[in-house]
């Protein structure tokens, strides 16, 4: 039987955390033959309801799980750990200005990328989901200077799978028809979906569907997305969250199918004048933990101005948190 | 590509029917080459927060989904559908009697196995988990008259799935090493666990544990453990009952390993003197679709006693119920 891999979820007992555990334990990341301990974390304050997490994952009796530890430390939540899922972040409260929201998560992940640099395996791969996402892991990164920054990444599945959904609903195709999407840029509504080499069942999806469609309604609809989810379920998207941590992950892990790519938050390397050092989504190819932007896609005039948009947005995140970088 | 099985699952925006259709629809229950079309159902006030599941659900882009159906008409519902899966039930409420609770539910699922009956697939399988579930699939059953009572099954195996993972911890074993665990009877607080046959890596679990440890702990803390889990998480167990849901389906739907048997609620057939059509959980091997109670097990004395106590509740609450049977 294989060595089990330490996967630490933060945020264990949050609406998102909670869906994603029972999804890492059925073996829905790592696959039905690779065991896994479970380190959840929790704030010392939400540690009894982590209890009740821990109690129903005994109740599940599932045979990938070798061991479930639960703990507000992260010194024993980040022991040694192969996968750290960052879910948890405060979220922004009422009269709270964006830069404090920016501000306060900063601290609780640059606390989090010490720990991580101090207690970790020196293979751990990073997948950082509570926002600001992408500023988080770029923070994390920055204050866990013994590991490469290529470990840390942020989430961009969920913004690369609502476009997925929506345009399969749209060109009547199912989901597993689309190929090639493309969600750039921040975890935030200034993210820009790009379908310029995008195919359904092999035909380049700009001839489709209108180009109006596209820019008017896709490219907004995916960035306000979360919000429509909330108005309508009266919750933000929990089950939706967790489903593009595990297709994140699954795909860093075991790698992305021949032909296809991923959108995966990374740090960039100047690639399409991103400014070098931002954590920005691209396309990218993953093998076996290890991944590879896209090189050389032709981009167009669009898609460089939303691009550069995305791009100062998380720029002017950056300038909130210099103290922590 | 196989053809899709059309799956049901009733109350999809409560807790458990949401934790339930996004592992259906990540293929965990029928297999990562079996595509499903998801037909949701709610109520009529609950139909706002359903348009969210449904939202999510697209937004996953699984490739496995082909459709998502959302309706509070069980015609639209159960139509042709392969799998019902039966989540949706009213809780008790303050002030309410436990037979005015059997009683309303006993409405709803009386008119649930209708529709059944006339909009089903004739192969169609039946998985109650709305409470008083056993007596919820009786009553459903009696209703469906064109369809085998085989087909209305009841949870039990998140009492199996609890009493797995206690012995597992008890005996610093994991759950794939424990086999032959029975939880008999009703699926609530009078249920049995019965050790008598139970191994742990091929050992009799009853030479590992303390007798008194089994009567005096065990048999009630698997009984209690939704309450406890209420206590701790502050919600009741969300994640664990749909796991063992998707435990349950599957089994029946692939069937149960070689040596090993589950615990489901089933139709009597007379077994163990328990009495013939009441829906009484037992130990069955499945195979494709299909079920056998395990027979000829020895009972203890202790064992006997407290099958009878499950089984008078049972009829206890057929009498609740007798004029919708």
């Amino acid at each position: 039987m294989k060595k089990p891999l330490k996967v630490t979820i933060t945020g264990a007992a949050g609406n998102i955390g909670y869906a994603l555990a029972f999804r890492v334990a059925a073996g829905d990341v790592f696959g039905p033959d690779q065991p896994v301990i479970l380190q959840l974390m929790e704030l010392p304050m939400t540690m009894g309801p982590l209890g009740g997490v821990g109690m129903e994952m005994e109740d599940c009796a599932f045979p990938l799980v070798h061991d479930v530890v639960l703990t507000d430390d992260p010194k024993v939540g980040f022991r040694d750990t192969d996968y750290a899922l960052l879910v948890g972040a405060k979220p922004r409260t009422k009269g709270m200005e964006r830069s404090d929201l920016i501000s306060e998560n900063a601290r609780i992940f640059s606390t989090q990328g010490r720990a991580i640099n101090e207690y970790a395996s020196r293979e751990v791969r990073v997948m950082v989901v509570g926002n600001p996402a992408n500023t988080n892991a770029m923070i994390a990164a920055a204050n866990a200077p013994d590991l490469p920054r290529e470990r840390f990444t942020a989430m961009a599945r969920l913004d690369h799978n609502r476009a997925i959904g929506m345009l399969a609903k749209k060109t009547g195709a199912l989901p597993g028809d689309v190929k090639r999407m493309i969600v750039w840029g921040n975890h935030s509504p200034t993210m820009h979906t790009d379908l310029t080499h995008c195919t359904v069942k092999g035909q380049p999806a700009m001839g489709l569907v209108p180009e109006d469609w596209y820019r008017e309604v896709m490219v907004p609809t995916v960035q306000r997305r979360g919000a429509a989810v909330i108005e309508a379920r009266g919750a933000s998207s929990a089950a939706s969250a967790a489903a593009s941590v595990v297709d994140h992950v699954r795909d860093w892990f075991l790698g992305t199918p021949e032909g296809d790519w991923v959108s995966m938050g990374v740090h960039s390397d100047g690639s399409y004048g991103i400014q070098e050092g931002l954590v920005y989504s691209f396309p990218v190819t993953c093998k076996a933990g290890t991944y590879q932007i896209v090189p050389g896609l032709e981009v167009t005039a669009f898609g460089t101005e939303r691009m550069k948009v995305t791009e100062k947005e998380l720029q002017d995140e950056r300038a909130v948190v210099a103290d922590l970088l």
